[in-house]
């Protein structure tokens, strides 16, 4: 039997760990698993029979794969609709996974993907083919359920602890002078995790006045001014983690700036670009501001050893699972102890995690709606902890591309 | 005799290895120089006798500024007017010298610092205070003349080329059904010579399709777009790295949106956002923007080798120059050879650094305008090449912060 594995939804620093997890393990069950077959461009590539055949990869380069960030087969959005409303999508995975002989489904990605691998997984009954469909969870948001964390979160904690520290620094040392508020935004619409991770910027031997910004807190710009004033009065600067998410009261996100440019399209947003305004013109304050956008995601070269460790461990589970007759099920983090951090691989069944989105807990947030609590911290730290830096020549760090050559099509073309 | 040294305008991932450079070639010269002072907040320090005793800090500080980003001692953006403009504060600044027995004043800067550094040097002969004033060179921009590249630059470069190839890595995993174009803005008000970074990202073994916006050319948006269309057409996706300075054909910065926000300010810009923004309407490409700002030169954690030892050799160097009777010079670096890379330190005089602004060469851009020629590749990789990275405790980086205890006052109190 071969195996079908592939990425879907936003790609991650440490989701070719995943992928490389997934593979190694694979190789090392050759009398179970034939070939790996990889989805060119995630499901689509099941859909159009686009079939990147791994073992046409060097070992050198599977390896490589866990230090290198994005999805090296290419990823997707693409949700599959139900088996009721789109009968065709499934049939065609069905031929696709019967001429190619398929027998294992690894769907590596975020709430979307589980309720497609789980859709997957029941094609063994509702059309009555043999299938183990397990689902490796992946996102940057770490709003899977279950799992203690999600592979992706805790490299992006890092990269934006790490960076808003550095630039506090910069900031600390101009206040005199010149800036005064530092403003960096980052990703999470709807849960403020990636957020939370900036308060990790501030610590013990460096503490930073740092104010948060969550999506899970109504936007009040009286108070939240107010607070910025008196910051930068007793500290001299002060720095503004902003969440991509905030929002008015009236829900409407804070990058919904209502501009029209030249053209009299609405202008992007950029909820970082309205809060330094905002200083600006209501507080008088020099500021600067940054959106890390795509950079939090991809900084493979700073990424957390603990992180990479989980996703490379996720896939190897993913592949020990299905060996051992599994379906529908997600392999998952499960935290034993904070101090020592211990954790272990887990199981969680798919109709437990599929469109289930997991919020910040309340505690996690300081009352006053601008911070992160000791509880929170104690979570985020164990995440972000230990470095695994990627090889690097004459300065860039040697990431790996694949060769990704396609198995011979055997079915007619399908139409998306 | 006693020293000065002060930090001056934008810091940099490596200024404080210069001010490490200078502390402990200092230390080991104890009996020609007594007490290094740093003026808290550069040059204000001095004409507030507002003096950082370093003495008071520990060898394992002075050491662990060496992998500490930003001005430790605090910088400025405060200008020394000319001594017929201003002849009080050069009195102050004499009058502070001599109560604190200061024979040698290091000045950490660019361009503007570079001149007041050349100011307090003629005050020997001007008004008779006997003094050694030696500028150290820093600047992210890489505009100061004769030198080969100023210290900072080499750690933005690098940080700047592996944050594009990383996210450029992103985009073109999701570009089938996402994201086209990934646009990154960076520094540099009239010299390209960050933006030129980005192209580095590109390499022999991960070619990406870039695009480059200099200061130097004039933005053309018809020209642009219809490039960037090819480009998506050709490879799927590409990265637009996209300077500040950017400007149109009359002068104005892409920047300067002419845009005003809800409470009838001006919104603040960022040329990304107004080439997301065309991009989005006139060719109806999905994009994503991220704005680096301080996290670039901030970076401490991926700053290069080679930017970092340079950075402390010039701190070195200027100590050396100082004991060796020199004055009104600045130590440079001079570029031996390319394969294999090999620099010295050289010495520059004052009068031929101060206000002259480094551009980038012609042939250091391409013909069309929008990538940088393999003259600018030989250039710029040796600058990135090496990795230092800083130590870490529980995933952050162990940055230091100075005690920064002040000497006791002996004179009263100056009105900036």
């Amino acid at each position: 039997m071969n195996a079908f594995y592939a990425q879907s939804g936003g790609v991650t620093a440490v989701i070719n760990a995943s992928a490389c997890g997934v593979i190694e393990t694979a190789r090392k069950n050759k009398n179970k698993i034939g070939k790996v077959y990889a989805g060119r461009n995630g499901i689509i590539g099941a859909l159009t029979e686009d079939l990147i055949d791994t073992s046409k990869e060097s070992a050198a380069s599977i390896a490589a794969l866990r230090h290198t960030p994005s999805g090296a087969f290419g990823s997707c959005r693409f949700k599959l609709k139900s088996l009721e409303q789109n009968r065709r999508e499934y049939e065609r995975l069905i031929e696709v996974f019967k001429a190619h002989n398929i027998g294992y489904f690894f769907y590596n990605g975020g709430g979307d993907s589980a309720d497609t691998c789980l859709k997957v997984s029941q094609l063994s009954e509702t059309m009555d083919y043999p299938i183990k469909a397990i689902h490796i969870p992946k996102t940057v948001d770490n709003d899977l359920p279950i799992t203690d964390n999600c592979p992706g979160f805790g490299s992006v904690a890092k990269y934006i602890a790490i960076s808003t520290q550095e630039a506090s620094f910069d900031v600390a040392s101009m206040a005199k002078t010149s800036t005064k508020v530092f403003i960096i935004e980052v990703m999470g619409r709807h849960a403020g995790w990636i957020a939370a991770a900036g308060g990790l910027a501030s610590t013990r031997d460096n503490p930073i006045p740092i104010l948060i910004l969550f999506p899970e807190v109504e936007f009040d710009q009286k108070k939240f001014l107010a607070r910025v004033d008196a910051m930068v009065k007793k500290h001299g600067y002060c720095t503004v983690v902003v969440s991509e998410g905030v929002h008015w009261p009236d829900g409407r996100f804070l990058a919904d700036t209502g501009l029209k440019d030249a053209f009299g399209h609405a202008q992007l947003g950029g909820a970082a670009t309205v809060i330094a305004g905002m200083i600006q013109a209501e507080l008088g304050l020099k500021n600067h501001w940054a959106v890390a956008d795509y950079l939090q995601r991809a900084a493979r070269h700073i990424a957390s050893r603990t992180d990479v460790n989980m996703a490379y461990a996720m896939g190897k589970a993913a592949v020990q699972f299905a060996l051992k007759g599994h379906n529908s099920v997600m392999p998952t983090v499960d935290r034993l102890s904070n101090k020592p951090f211990k954790w272990k691989v887990g199981m969680a069944p798919l109709n437990k995690v599929a469109n289930v989105e997991k919020m910040m807990p309340d505690n996690f947030i300081t009352k006053d709606g601008y911070g992160i609590t000791q509880k929170c911290r104690n979570y985020l730290e164990p995440l972000i902890k230990g470095e695994d830096y990627p090889p690097y020549k004459d300065g860039m760090p040697k990431y790996v591309r694949m060769k990704a050559i396609a198995a011979p099509k055997k079915l007619p073309a399908f139409k998306l």
